[in-house]
């Protein structure tokens, strides 16, 4: 993965219906996958519940270890969507009614002829000093402060802010991978990928092996580094010490 | 949730090819969903790298707060399988070959007529002290020491690990639990929602927004509690104050 040459960032993911089970989250591999293509990899991520304390605490942790956290969830308009105070609190600042967000609610509401009531002004709520992150799709807008970023909970919302919250986050080189896939099991080759690791120290081997059924099993190693002449380096080596054991690979 | 009336679980989720996004984790649905059935509940769960220091920082913190500790990935024969030793590390204890795990092994890979090498043993360690948690489809086993379960990353070994591993934990009442579904937004039941909380204090209320299209929208009602008669109180009341406001519910 080659952490040392990535920008580090983390993910938290916060909602009860995750936990329990009875959702299953479909945010986490959409972030790593569009952060990966912007040069940043996701080092740590955690789902917690609909807690306060519980989201403070990960907040305060994660903002320092990681130069960015990205948050998914609880900044809809009901009792269990905590999360905006949570950041606030987090930061030690005021929760307020930012006047564009609230502007933004308003006129999305009239246009839909629909009641702008108390719990949807709610929405309208940011920490103080946090830039809004817009999106195409609902009103409520996430939110920026420091190095955290407030997404929503709703896929197509959240990819919406994901992409919004990008345009102001430089882009770093993306690392250029490999994969090589053998159908021997790992312990067949676990000591060659050893040697290629030894020899090849700005690359980074990961191996995976997978078991779809009796016959179908095997490993797929993958090799990445920001410098694509070790890459190609590596692949050979790895490709000769294969052929050596007979093993097949593609 | 009712957090208070389950036990405390969390879940590691070990390995680089989750994080890059490369990789969609398998397990942590299907870990909830079993330990809900058997009464645990997640409050937490994380996803690190195949880094030593990380692993047994987030374990060293997960165990002392969690009842139970599930880590799943890393114990597998090659040179990024790294969680046998970080979790001997956390517990200061050493990593050593497991007398029966090394009879497992070897017999395996002899019936298998396949040669059981030195990278294969290394499956055979196993942190002092715990016990051995066998699977159905390989050999190689998980692991118990105290409050934390070792499971394998590949899904199917996972599952018959977890299978395995629940025969030893006690199983607590299940929580009652009843779905209603709106197809209004959220904004409109967010306070009927509160209301409900309000009179209902041994239920625990959860409310999910869908959004498919622009026509196929609403949200999704959890009520939940161990006590049924409490829940069934809950659901009347919401569908009075959903039926005074002319939403349909189903």
């Amino acid at each position: 993965m080659n952490n040392l040459f990535y920008e580090k960032a983390s993910v938290l993911i916060i909602g009860n219906e995750i936990l329990s089970g009875r959702t299953i989250d479909k945010n986490f591999n959409y972030i790593a996958t569009k952060l990966d293509e912007h040069g940043i990899s996701i080092s740590e991520s955690r789902t917690v519940s609909d807690s306060e304390e519980e989201i403070i605490n990960a907040i305060n942790e994660l903002r320092k270890r990681f130069k960015y956290v990205f948050t998914t969830g609880g900044i809809g308009p009901t009792h269990d969507d905590v999360t905006a105070e949570s950041i606030a609190k987090a930061f030690n600042v005021k929760l307020e009614v930012n006047n564009e967000a609230y502007k933004i609610l308003e006129d999305y509401y009239n246009n839909l002829g629909t009641e702008f009531n108390d719990v949807r002004q709610r929405m309208a709520r940011i920490p103080k000093g946090a830039k809004l992150i817009k999106n195409q799709i609902s009103a409520a807008p996430g939110f920026n402060i420091e190095n955290v970023y407030v997404f929503a909970g709703i896929p197509k919302v959240m990819q919406s802010m994901l992409d919004e919250a990008l345009k102001n986050i430089e882009k770093k080189d993306k690392i250029n991978k490999s994969t090589i896939e053998v159908d021997v099991p790992e312990g067949e080759i676990a000591k060659i990928l050893e040697k290629t690791v030894k020899n090849n120290t700005d690359v980074s081997i990961g191996s995976y092996p997978f078991y779809n059924t009796k016959d179908d099993y095997g490993v797929k190693i993958e090799i990445s580094s920001l410098n694509n002449n070790s890459l190609i380096k590596a692949i050979d080596d790895l490709k000769v010490h294969l052929s050596k054991e007979s093993i097949k690979y593609r």
